[in-house]
């Protein structure tokens, strides 16, 4: 299997090719510059221990390249700034895949809120540009990067999926548990107005000290012990 | 310490009320009726074993009496259809009170949604409706009336605060640390348009059974082990 990560040399972008390397999944890093791409999937091939046929092979180019390599599913990590100019520039190349997207789109200069898009959400923005035609599945929002780079410990908090079509809703689902985690369909895309929301609130705990952690995630918990 | 639950004879709001019994906070329910909420108290008594010096009292009455009777924290806990009515009833009598909302707009005939209002949450409606001098704090909106009400088990989930007060959050945080709890300030009232989202989120999960348990719930976690 060979997935697609668009921004994959930013922090959120290299955790989750390390670590989708490390499940054996073959990841092609797409950024506007495919030499800085490839530079940093040479600094995380040596991070993971090299290639072998265990662990899955990380390049990189430019996110058209990316699209085109990947087997059907792309992953869109870019700054929300610029989720819409990729998405515009991929979607000639987007049929027959799935667009799995993580941004969230944090209100300018404050990481502790959300600066939703008109049409709700990062995840229903990608949507309403691609169309009904391309599937677009918000997940992997609340996940730290910080956590993602940390190869040595287990990612131990769950993942919320949604989106629109369930089939694809499903494969990202079984994409993400891979990586040892839980992963939930929680709904529709109208519900990444939440999803992508309770980053902002992780973010404040994490920055407010009340949590006797650091870079604290979320549990769908029993609630009765 | 005395305080009022409006809407008290509701599911969650007798849960909420045996627990705050049990945690010695004395309740006084409220319901437009008031032979209703009067009822019901006996019968919570009863369920927690007759009163005594420990345990609060748990009386009833109609809603303004309740809001009259509460110290300074009145519990809205109606039906969404009955909640602008209500507080628009009790708005003269919150003067120096704290208004806790944990009403979730769940969308008619569809528990696995939400329909918000046009100020974009319940808590924030609460706060336009009741106008800056009477601060609003969104809480307790993801526990199950299940949970609640199931007093020999601890509640396993962490209970999201919001609101723009922060003087009344940390009131109603230490409020509901009574009942075991960890609760978490997770800052303004815009952020309940994601907390009271996760209600239908949840009910989904519960609904579909793709949880190893029912009436599931959320915490806030350490990313590593």
């Amino acid at each position: 299997m060979k997935i697609a990560i668009l921004g994959g040399t930013g922090p959120q972008g290299r955790g989750l090719a390390l670590r989708f390397a490390k499940s054996g999944v073959d990841v092609v890093l797409g950024s506007r510059d495919a030499s800085r791409a490839h530079e940093i999937a040479t600094e995380l091939t040596q991070l993971i221990g090299g290639s072998n046929g265990e662990l899955g092979v990380i390049s990189g180019t430019d996110n058209e390249g990316a699209v085109n390599a990947a087997d059907n599913m792309v992953i869109l990590a870019v700054p929300f700034s610029a989720h819409n100019a990729t998405l515009t520039a991929i979607k000639p190349l987007l049929s027959d895949k799935i667009l799995v997207d993580i941004v969230v789109p944090l209100a300018e200069g404050n990481p502790k809120a959300v600066a939703m898009p008109a049409e709700g959400s990062a995840t229903e923005a990608a949507q309403a540009l691609l169309g009904n035609e391309i599937p677009v599945v918000g997940a992997l929002h609340n996940v730290s990067a910080h956590t993602l780079n940390k190869l040595d410990q287990a990612i131990n908090c769950d993942i919320l999926v949604c989106g629109n079509d369930l089939a694809a809703k499903e494969q990202v689902i079984a994409l993400i548990q891979r990586l040892d985690v839980a992963a939930y369909n929680v709904g529709p895309a109208v519900n990444a107005r939440c999803v992508e929301a309770i980053t902002p609130m992780l973010i404040r705990l994490n920055i407010s000290k009340k949590v006797p952690f650091s870079h604290a995630g979320l549990k769908i918990w029993a609630p009765s012990t």
